[in-house]
């Protein structure tokens, strides 16, 4: 196993390289709006600050995220928990709607209101981000606004006819309109991260009720919202769960790609390999933190990561695909940033927990790609978007949609993984 | 319309003079506990207080919303407020538990808990209660406790799997096991309920939040919970929404019959033609509150009318039968207080919205049977359960499970209707 060591020794040297010497300077040397509070987002493809004068409640929360995270795993010391408090001060001082409650969507670099509707994504987000905030630092007020956050879905986004949770709101909660509004449709994505927030809530809580909601979440998905034969993730959905067609929303979160007129093709047949092993560790870490054993759930997990590597990764030119059919095809070749984020910590999760000889070549695949082609080195973060060679096609490094919370977050959780492969090994 | 006329005057002076004269000197007489607050609610069938230590939340709140709604009609003057006001009292400072909020089950006379469990059941009728008092006095910490219970109610009783409520909860609202403990069954009888409390709540808050959850449990009622065939109700169910066959819960609030083991025959296709009717009205009251049309689920109502008058009249001896089958066919002919009172609602409410012609001689069937039969004129209120023909087989005329909720109410809704019809014919 000499050279298998040699080669996980290698990744994991490369990542610690990566994360401690170009991705953390890259943020730490920039984000922190040191006159209105908070972290600039808006980051040209030399890292210079585009001037971009709003901030995002979903980038704000994400980027606490990531610097609770790296001080909860030993990475950029007490600045990481320095920029983490600095970033809770600006959501709950200039982003809480004290009228209402819960955060507004998006504000000006000062703080003032800019959409001030209410966002489920966003407060998936906020739950996540402020529960691993307190898990980090010790700091309570990370952990009172996490629950304030869960309280309010319970009360006004839970689906008390169909099960699962509405999901854009008004300022003042009341649900939006059918269609692009996005109020009559359920999304894979928005129950996805509630299940990331609540395994995290959890964590800090121990709470009963936390337990039980990320149980029913946790079942909701699997019985509603992952494709019955493929069990891959399916998109979208009307308010009863019958599968509804892809449509873009008014107030978007991401740039999965659609027609000018907002129409995408293979809106009905359409699933996300990065998305689905996204899932699937996100799902063993939710167990790990259930402390309920991953079999329960292994045929589930195995057949998202069986349909992801049989169509999803690029042998010729390495990476992961965008999306492609449930029942087999590539539809989108490019290759994003956070799809191959994702891929790397779901296969040393796959490698340490389910089968190292099977799962360590794809890693070694995507590993180098994402080296090679993704990371722009020189500046220290990774390029948004690249043709299936590598070329870039978008070239900004940040914005609220991109930050950093997949590239910091794929180094922090593969590194812990790669620690614990090559101890075995 | 002569004829029918003089029979709806009398019918209404009959109801007229049974409440002013004989229910509600009843209560007024005895129910008040000025040594512990709340209400005595257990009397012989003289009338007399059986001295038994105990006071159910449920029994308590029912008596709150009998004499604000007393109240609010008309009946009973400045001593239905503050016999409405002197069980608020109770509720708030000795019923309702302020370390894990919402209210026991049972106490003692004086207050102490014996039972500290969360059961849904109850909380529907606080809900229903504190609003009604809110409506008919002014007093705000009616809503105040009534809102309070809606918020538990969504955090930790809402199943975001399967949509629905969970109804049997610890003191601390961990969900209880299966079985007879009820953790993993969900009922018509808590889901009508609840749709009765959110009316009456979002009567008197207006908001969009209560009208929304009024609408959703609406839908699941119609959806999930009424026959799909015969639109009747089906008693018991799974998380799932699959019919369960019928149980005895551990925690009880009424005297559904069961055999000494707790089992049932017809457990897995049994309905009741009075709770049918009940939620026919109440259904279209929501309506009403809403500004709905009734047209709009005219269908359904329609269905269990009919449902109720091919098999639920005793056209020989008058009144209403307990239960029967979905299909066809009575399982059990004797003649229980709550459904002969809900009938009278049912019926008049039929006359006024649906058909005079059809359904008063209907109405003069049961009236008849319930001032001959039903009702104790000589002590003032109603036997709680007679033969076929008519005699006494229960003789107490209050428990924590009859109280006065189903005969007030039925004579202050029956009275309104029938001044309306007698207006009209």
């Amino acid at each position: 196993m000499k050279e298998i060591k040699e080669q996980v020794e290698a990744c994991r040297k490369a990542c610690e390289h990566h994360l401690s010497k170009e991705l953390l300077p890259f943020w730490l040397d920039r984000c922190k709006d040191e006159k209105n509070g908070g972290y600039i987002t808006h980051f040209d493809k030399d890292g210079n600050d585009t001037g971009e004068d709003e901030k995002s409640m979903l980038g704000q929360a994400r980027i606490v995220y990531i610097f609770s995270s790296a001080y909860r795993n030993g990475h950029g010391g007490e600045q990481s928990k320095e920029f983490a408090s600095h970033g809770v001060d600006f959501l709950l001082d200039k982003m809480w709607d004290k009228e209402h409650d819960g955060f507004y969507w998006l504000t000006d670099r000062a703080g003032n209101a800019l959409i001030n509707e209410k966002i489920i994504y966003g407060h998936s987000f906020a739950i996540y981000s402020l529960s691993e905030y307190t898990l980090a630092t010790g700091d309570k007020r990370g952990i009172e606004y996490a629950e304030k956050c869960f309280d309010l879905l319970q009360k006004h986004c839970a689906d008390t006819h169909f099960g699962g949770y509405f999901e854009m709101f008004d300022r003042n909660w009341k649900l939006k309109g059918p269609g692009a509004a996005g109020g009559d449709r359920k999304t894979l994505d928005v129950h996805m991260h509630l299940m990331e927030a609540y395994t995290t809530l959890y964590e800090c809580t121990g709470k009963e009720v936390h337990r039980r909601k990320l149980l029913e979440t946790i079942e909701l998905l699997i019985d509603k919202v992952l494709h019955p034969k493929y069990r891959t993730g399916v998109p979208q959905f009307f308010a009863d769960w019958s599968v509804a067609p892809q449509i873009k929303f008014d107030i978007v979160w991401g740039w999965d790609r659609f027609s000018d007129d907002g129409s995408k093709g293979n809106a009905e047949d359409n699933t996300s390999y990065g998305h689905n092993v996204e899932f699937a560790w996100l799902l063993m870490h939710a167990l790990d933190i259930l402390k309920i054993p991953i079999s329960e759930y292994g045929d589930i997990i195995q057949k998202q990561y069986d349909h992801a590597l049989a169509d999803g990764i690029d042998w010729e030119y390495g990476g992961v695909y965008v999306e492609g059919s449930h029942a087999g095809g590539v539809y989108d070749k490019e290759k994003e940033f956070w799809q191959n984020a994702e891929m790397l910590i779901a296969l040393t999760q796959a490698c340490e927990v389910l089968d190292m000889e099977k799962y360590w070549p794809v890693y070694m695949n995507v590993h180098k790609f994402v080296f090679d082609k993704q990371i722009n080195h020189e500046v220290g973060e990774w390029w948004p978007l690249l043709t299936r060679q590598g070329e870039p096609i978008w070239t900004h490094m940040s914005h609220n949609w991109k930050i950093n919370y997949h590239s910091v977050r794929s180094m922090i959780e593969t590194l812990n993984r790669l620690r614990t492969i090559e101890e075995k090994v």
